[in-house]
């Protein structure tokens, strides 16, 4: 190859390493550095299997003064390197290296979105830092990925081009996927899942909500399973067959469709299905607990996202657990009909899917008032759009929650989108049915039921903060509002005098 | 007054002069101090009020010179000032005055623990700064505050007759406050709420919690009032005689006996109850929130204390929830005969009771937690004691949570207690019932459910966090323990190929 390459790409690890193929899939000839010569010469040989006798699109570079000598100029370089203290490394190096003040760095890593922010201020001047969150794995950044980019809207005038070939594609009519996982093939028509999000730190503040979306998605789904194992006392087969019966319908979802999968296979060690010789003790790497946190600090309430992160840290404590069922008793339970057997699985179905339309209600609500925060000007529509294929949490819903941002980019909350009140309205008795009977069977559904608080606490015009409200002016003197008086005047009630007066504070 | 005084005060403002006049009526003399010449008048002008023709127990200090020139040394400063750089400020000027390092100054505010720990640090040799968090309020603070001190345990030695002087008292046998509200007539028998934490930052963090579980107290008894008000459609007198009975239980609390009070109070201009005058919209100042993300921090989880952050959240955006509940609909609310209310008043009852249980158990694990992590040593049962009068969240409860934490100083979750144990299993079944009936009628009851699912979570062997690894295996690699193998091998099933081998990766 005499000629320069369009990209220069750092870091070839799983991510990096499918992200550079794919590039190639789409044309792009691709200047790769890696600190290991062996990731390098990985790549190399991938490059060459695939695309056999064809021309080679990747050219190994062992110093960084290689790879920006290989690369055009204004130069493009990606970087697929751990979240933190190693982009600062490479981005200096890259500045020690001759790197010049018009090229752009894109950070693809799971960067904690504050840090992006700093980073971005830090290195204008000498280059241009722009970053894209990545969602969907290995597969996913190898034949099609969710992209989140944000920062200097002037840069993604450049890169739009790169990741919207690269990205996932949906048919826009329908919202669904179209996928192909074959090398050298890749799907060129179809929306991408790529879309300008904002600027600095908005695409990663975008994918860690995704991400905590992702940690609800699957507690509910395990709630389900809860559900049949123990109350209807399903196999796992017969509980397969549900989700796969249920991917046909409005819950159609990537998750669902693995859980299907999942559940059907068997341990080719003892015989069992797979699930009953994993332990339950569930890990997590952060972002659910960032968005939980985030949830809080910036006001937008996202209890069932955060009922998720504490069931995965209820989970660890498997040895406490053990402990306690020794002692803790539970109710019976009742053993169900054919037909009560077919009534909960409808009612688990209709809970799914109206916990689910909480839990995003909630993470876009977050998205919504961190973005007015920042001042990040969100396109919600193109949000749920990029969504919809590529990533974890693709699902057909995606496009239901698209069409209610295209009808109002200024929703409130999508619980108040009328195709949403629509179905909450149709399946909220089988909802409620199905918390009451795991309520009165001792089977925890926390995402369910703080789900439904979260429900039944936006539709209801009063709630009964009015004492609490009391209760603090009791022994705080926090002061209160009034009904009948505007908006911004407080008072008090001198509570330990006896006569109690009411005096206006300010 | 020709002696020096035995303490220096600095900061007069509401909490500041009652801490004073608390100290003056055990016979200490103070050097006070303020910015505000008005607010040393006040202070000497109340202890000239309340001791008469008495010798006069508080000197006025309009410089800090002056200050430490009244006190004796080694002096011993206390300061309540707000938190944040008003201690740095204080602190730096205390030093120019000439303060030396056999110095103590201890800060009351509400500051952030993490905030006392590196200030500690910081004054290292300057002096000795050490820390108490006040609980009680106004009230509290003049007449019998809880004291959570911490920081270098020789100073605590120097300290405690102080604080233990003026600290709450409570009836070691019955675990009820001791009270007196007469000025010059303070309680000096009992126990005091007073007692050494632990070192720099472990008080500030125990106030910490002790205010996210009261964030949670408070939530659980809007949620029986709400119930009462909407299914049972009881007046708030009646709903305040069930909290004044409630008081003579199990329940027995501050917070039921204000709630009580509150209830059957009407508001002078209209004559309603004033709770329906009283705007539902909750403010907070931040410490309920703080519990919450340290129990996301930590790993130990408090959904209970996180629902009641939420809750309030929730509450303040009122002009969203008036313009869903026009959109969103509920189910209708079956009216009761008389033997279903008083039904529904038992379960109530039992519900508040086992849902205040995990909130406490949630709060001791994440102190817990937090205190193993940094290394502060804390006694469970000492906390309790100090919680059992003084404090916001003082009750009758707290008597057998101290009880429990005596007889197992190493209990992992107080819901193991064998006292609690049984409790619960008496109880449950109405808590079961409470939450079912609520789902039913559409009455959000967020912490009660996130207590009950906090239960049955904590009580099961196996959770379905099985099917969650294997997910997470599925989509990102990330790996599972089996259950037939030692901890600490983690296995993978190569799910994209056809065979799904799945395989020990370390």
């Amino acid at each position: 190859m005499t000629q320069l390459c369009d990209i220069g790409f750092i870091g070839l690890g799983v991510m990096g390493k499918n992200l550079v193929m794919n590039l190639v899939d789409h044309g792009y000839t691709v200047a790769a550095f890696d600190l290991d010569q062996e990731k390098i010469d990985g790549v190399l040989a991938q490059d060459q299997q695939e695309r056999g006798d064809k021309a080679a699109r990747v050219v190994g570079c062992n110093t960084l003064e290689t790879l920006l000598a290989s690369t055009k100029q204004p130069h493009l370089i990606i970087l697929s390197v751990p979240a933190g203290k190693p982009v600062d490394i490479v981005s200096e190096n890259l500045l020690k290296a001759g790197m010049t003040a018009d090229a752009v760095v894109v950070d693809t890593g799971n960067t904690l979105w504050t840090d992006t922010v700093e980073r971005t201020a830090k290195y204008e001047g000498q280059f241009t830092l722009f970053s894209t969150a990545v969602s969907g794995g290995e597969v996913g950044a190898r034949f099609g990925p969710a992209l989140m980019p944000s920062g200097d809207a002037a840069q993604w005038e450049r890169l739009a081009p790169v990741w919207e070939a690269i990205a996932a594609k949906v048919d826009p009519d329908t919202g669904k996927p179209l996928e192909s996982y074959v090398p050298g093939q890749p799907v060129t028509e179809g929306e991408p899942c790529a879309a300008y999000i904002g600027p600095a730190g908005a695409g990663h503040y975008v994918k860690m909500v995704h991400n905590g979306i992702e940690y609800a998605d699957m507690q509910q789904i395990c709630e389900a399973y809860q559900v049949m194992r123990e109350v209807a006392g399903m196999s796992c087969d017969e509980i397969g067959d549900v989700f796969e019966e249920w991917n046909k319908g409005p819950l159609n979802s990537y998750l669902i469709e693995i859980s299907a999968d999942i559940l059907k296979q068997k341990d080719a060690e003892t015989g069992k299905p797979v699930v009953d010789v994993i332990k339950d003790t569930a890990g997590q790497k952060g972002t659910g607990l960032w968005t939980a946190i985030s949830s809080l600090e910036v006001g937008s309430p996202n209890p069932s996202i955060a009922q998720s992160v504490f069931a995965r840290a209820l989970s660890s404590m498997k040895t406490e657990r053990v402990a306690a069922s020794q002692v803790l008793k539970g109710p019976q339970v009742a053993s169900l009909s054919v037909a009560e057997k077919e009534e909960l699985i409808s009612q688990l179905h209709d809970a799914l899917y109206c916990s689910k339309l909480c839990v995003y209600a909630q993470g876009f609500h977050l998205m919504k008032l961190a973005g007015e925060q920042q001042g990040w000007d969100l396109d919600f529509a193109s949000i749920a759009k990029i969504f919809r294929a590529g990533c974890i949490i693709r699902a057909i819903f995606l496009q239901s929650i698209t069409k209610a941002f295209e009808a109002d980019s200024d929703l409130d909350n999508l619980l108040v989108a009328p195709f949403f009140v629509e179905q909450i309205e149709e399946r909220q008795q089988n909802w409620r049915k199905s918390i009451a009977q795991s309520v009165m069977n001792g089977i925890p559904t926390p995402v369910f039921s703080a789900s439904l608080a979260y429900y039944d606490t936006y539709r209801n015009a009063v709630v009964p903060a009015n004492l609490l409200q009391a209760q603090r002016d009791f022994f705080g003197a926090h002061t209160f509002e009034r009904l009948d008086k505007p908006a911004g005047e407080f008072y008090h009630i001198e509570w330990s005098q006896p006569e109690r007066q009411q005096v206006r504070i300010k």
